[in-house]
């Protein structure tokens, strides 16, 4: 109660009669949900776990298989132009991650990407089980998606690139792995921003819209760092395509699709609760 | 009542104080339908019936005459530059299918797609004899919308393939029914989500935006699929589309676009009815 | 209240729970509202009158000002490729209509087309005169809005054609009508069912979206048409750029994109009444 | 009071039997917000000042970022084909306000543009002081974004022109100065109008879609004037962008993308208060 309270003072509430253009009003209390364990056996028995599980590897599944399709399909050929395009690679990621967002955000949380899980660990949302088992089942999702479009034209696959992230001739590692950081904050950041339980509470209506932000954050992400390293901020893509791909230098430069993406989550997380929520200033409750 | 009980025993709510982002509270009761009989006569009896059918004719109709004159008007310049492109294409598709889900979803569902009404028959959401109806009546507004197009210039509109549906060079039959099936489940999938009825209860503002993602899962699968089929997921569209072009080498690959759409359909009903929905492992009431 | 009941025994929600799947709950009432007068003396009196006028006349001129400077981007430029092209041109137009839309509703209905304020006024939604000043209002927004950009560089924007719609070659002049009735049936038809009394009644936070859909069906028609026509559907811009253009061959098809357009929005106007709502088959009260 | 029902019956409620297609219900009340004074002390108290400020910084510097890099990965580019395109550009600025705008209303009103914080000022919506405090967080957030661009290939952003806005060969600084004007009164008159408080007491669940019109209309005027000036209408990205190239021409013409935004801005927020709002024709109370 006192927590509550505390945020109400320091909040945008105070002085509500002056708030900038756009300030939703805020008079609704929210709930500040007690952080996750990190164990939970008895999460383990529930069929919504294990079904949260199986949504994750099925979205991380489709969400690999239309993007690198769509890759491939604009690899193969000469001239850009009777392709969908870079853009059109852009809008498929950006795309697919709003409509699954949309279809499995009541059933998993939509995560679809193992920097989304490890940012909500963080921000202890879920437990540290829970979060493993997602990363785990995205990877697996993620590494059948490349493997079907492999399945389609093996040798082609191969010559093309296959979707692999690497960092591209003109740019140093440093530049590809600050590119997924600062990559990886914007998702995190929008996704943070638009399930932020304050937010909910204040306004219930704004939450509908959420996935469309978030598709749209992954879009303008790729747009900007597909000529930097084909744009990773999702360490499971990143995962699936090097496998199924398989050749050195996809590998050379895979870490930075984990360090970096975790970097930018945890900035993320760190952002929303310092800042945001400022929640290590207020008196403990 | 037991059924009902149950499920929410199953289900997410359990453990509400742990549920990953995003997942929206779940306090409100839902309701599961009955199953749709196979036959209803006293259906055919109504005004809503029948005006769900016309609505049906009228949205393949104007889906086909727009999709089919934007892929004409790529198809016959030289330079695609020129044009609005691959991806003007797949927004044509995708774009259409959201702007008619949204007309006419109040008035017969919004499917526009006899693998949607297949799928939905399926659920047990509607009757065999109103899936028929439906499907005859997107296949002639098929026909139609596709045949004006071929009025506007009827030599061209041969030379240039019609928009018809066909396996391209360097994919084999069975790649084009892969396709098809990953295909039309991403479409069906998205559309049992967004209309599921437990997620109407647990967050009644959800579904306003329930077009939206149907739209873009058509736009995405067409950006991952047109280099491969020209995508069908649609059997009214290729139906209406090789009915108008009429040469053998659109028929030798049709069945594909029935087979597939029927395939991917049923497998996304499965996978919601029992993995999403666990109604098979529900005790009986 | 008979017509009311009427209406709903032959509507829909007769057999509610064999609806097809995605048809939204019905159980609000809804008003039928009377039609509006033909004159209407008091109305010239109300500030709001005058003010819906003004935000015609800004939205026509803004409407105007953005597309026709981005068809000169495109079209003075030798490549396509280094310009937004075609399909940038069909973004501006369905995009200005979705934010004009969204910003003007409440003020004026939003319509910034006289083929939608004639669809309006046939389904007497309004009275002639509100229809005429609001006819007037776009035509002056319009020809100003064309004027700006032609200030912007004159010469060129004779020579590169000036946005004026006309019948391109390869088309006849059946043709050129055909696509503009087809096209605006699709406009009207979603602004109707978008803005659907009894929709509003059954659903009320779907409206909320209603811009969106509208916006989209121009952008799509646009896809489809700019190869015929360039895509009129609007009488109000064909009539800006023609008079701001002026030369013989652009007034030569000009009567094309004012009765296709009235024919286009008349027919919606009668499928809405007739097949939608059903108005002349109910019982009069 | 008296202000209120003044309003009302100036206002659009009068004849709301005979009001257009899509005129929303405007039954609910709406409360007129007392102008914010110039200077207030006791808001630089409130940690909501301060993060309002911190978000605005974060938002600008995500913003400069995302698009700048966009900007880049075109123009190094021999071919636009194989790079996203100036379209993708333009849905690279108008994306990104569109997600920020989602993401920061709830903290700082999310204006991040000095044109909007301006505007705002002037409609009295925020102090004097609140309003200068943004403009900085908004200037030292766009430097820091373009200057991480630049970080990645100091060489290449040097030849390439580092996105910075100068008015194009052909056009003259009038030309540039109208543009500008207008493209700005493009994006305020859109933040007005979904920000309406009128509208949000008419029609609660309208300005949840706010963030998409004006993503739109950022998106919008960059299709129609790029070709003339870059497109600034946000003199923070316009500074940033200069700041960081610091060539003499990206300085020559400087002050139009700070002169031009903030008479776009105060047009647009005469037009909202004077046409829209009818406040100078009310009696006081």
């Amino acid at each position: 109660m006192e927590g509550k309270e505390e945020d109400v003072r320091l909040g945008a509430n105070k002085y509500s009669e002056r708030q900038p253009l756009g300030t939703s009003a805020q008079s609704k209390v929210y709930k500040e949900t007690a952080p996750a364990p990190l164990f939970e056996v008895c999460e383990l028995q529930s069929w919504s776990f294990w079904r949260a599980g199986i949504a994750e590897y099925m979205a991380t599944f489709l969400f690999l298989y239309i993007t690198i399709l769509t890759v491939m399909g604009v690899s193969k050929s000469n001239s850009k132009c009777s392709t969908v395009g870079i853009q059109g690679i852009a809008w498929a990621f950006g795309g697919m991650i709003f409509a699954l967002v949309y279809c499995t955000t009541g059933i998993s949380g939509g995560h679809i990407n193992p920097a989304v899980t490890f940012g909500s660990f963080l921000a202890r949302k879920m437990s540290l089980s829970r979060a493993i088992f997602y990363m785990v089942m995205q990877c697996l999702g993620a590494i059948c998606g490349a493997g079907v479009v492999k399945g389609f034209q093996p040798s082609l696959y191969l010559t093309k690139g296959g979707g692999a992230n690497v960092v591209n001739h003109g740019y140093t590692k440093g530049d590809g792995l600050g590119a997924e950081i600062i990559g990886t904050f914007v998702l995190v950041y929008t996704v943070f921003s638009a399930n932020d339980a304050k937010r909910k509470a204040r306004d219930c209506h704004v939450p509908i819209l959420a996935p469309l932000p978030i598709g749209f954050a992954v879009f303008l992400v790729h747009l900007a760092t597909i000529p930097i390293t084909g744009t990773g901020i999702n360490p499971a893509r990143s995962l699936g395509a090097a496998i199924i791909y398989n050749k050195d230098h996809a590998w050379d430069d895979h870490w930075i699709f984990w360090v970096g993406p975790f970097i930018g989550a945890a900035l993320a997380a760190l952002y929303h609760q310092v800042i945001i929520r400022a929640i290590p200033f207020k008196t403990r409750n």
